[in-house]
């Protein structure tokens, strides 16, 4: 990690070096990136009375922040906001599985996955400006250029929708890849290895039941 | 929820009644039942240090009853044996994404989900029979009927697993279905609006580089 240019990559700390599977862990910036940017939905982990919480939420990039949005009603972010500068210490999780690892030892069974663990502060997001880029993203982030073709929130929605924004700063990503890694001496045993791949598809679309008639599925939504 | 017989749904408590979209949490048994069989990968939580870790990590379901297992040297699962009786408080959620929910607004974006938070405290599981349960059920979730078609796990390698156990009491799930929610003066806006599904595939099968010749593949892969 130590031979890794600054630039390409997080700087590992004490969380975020694992105590197992270390083999698995990189900071690599790209590779982050791409991780998040596949996916949909974070898991959200935060404090409440002193235990955990883990919510799925919606998230979106935007270079080097995170976001999130909810009802400026949801107990995690009116706590992120409600925490003034202090915001609120998270932990924010992606997790895209892709196969189920077949071992001829069930002690080798596994999966392969890539994930992404953000450690840090969440703070409330009040500039207009920056709420109004958080709100496209977390639009595009479902489907890129998506937010171009909505009617964005005014006033009363934009009030009543939360906004936080997660630094990537402390992040590492897990994967593994490839098949079983069975013992040698279990070969030769009788029971089928590999690998049963997992992936996610989307479509086919399914126009609202109250679709106006003669809008046409736009091109944004054609190519997925 | 009052009006809903014990058996058949877990009891709400202050942590399972969500402050907001009341009406998309549930507390039927059956329905968190399917909602975890479906799945490989939870996001368990947990406090370290006073901040919050979520980790991805399998998980079957036996019962009333979530096993979760890992290294002996994983802090987590460290934590729910170190800290012996007591025990570790997590948060377990198990989520499903089912489509992308493209509304004419902006604000009504939404997606369809199923998912189920489990509150509890993982205790270490010693017991070698409940273990061995434990053991089997992590594969078999994974793959219903793999587990007696694998070679078990010797004593030094169930020696270095660690199994917890978390019971499933207070559990709530919460579930998205159907189209967009647009605002009535919004329908005539030429945005197309719809939903995206968004659903989980398997296979094809990649057998191991080393598979040996002439093993079959089993009924049970097959049937994926």
């Amino acid at each position: 990690m130590s031979d890794t240019a600054p630039r390409s990559a997080y700087a590992p700390t004490r969380r975020t070096v694992p105590t197992r599977g270390r083999k698995r862990a990189t900071y690599d910036r790209a590779l982050v990136h791409a991780i998040l940017d596949e996916g949909y939905v974070c898991h959200l982990g935060f404090v409440r009375d002193g235990a955990p919480v883990v919510l799925p939420t919606l998230y979106a990039r935007v270079g080097e922040r995170l976001y999130v949005h909810g009802s400026t009603g949801s107990r995690p972010l009116r706590a992120a906001g409600s925490s003034g500068d202090a915001g609120l210490p998270v932990c924010l999780t992606v997790t895209h599985l892709d196969g189920l690892v077949l071992a001829r030892s069930a002690f080798h069974h596994s999966v392969n996955y890539r994930s992404v663990v953000v450690h840090g502060t969440a703070r409330q997001v009040t500039d207009p400006a920056e709420r109004a880029v958080a709100l496209d993203a977390l639009v595009d982030q479902a489907v890129p250029g998506r937010s171009a073709d909505t009617r964005r929130s005014d006033a009363w929605e934009s009030a009543a929708t939360a906004v936080v924004a997660l630094e990537l700063e402390e992040v590492s990503a897990k994967v593994r890849t490839g098949g079983p890694n069975d013992e040698p001496e279990d070969l030769e045993l009788p029971h089928w290895s590999g690998v049963v791949p997992v992936r996610q598809v989307l479509g086919p679309l399914v126009p609202a039941d109250d679709l106006a008639p003669g809008i046409p599925v736009p091109d944004y939504l054609a190519a997925l």
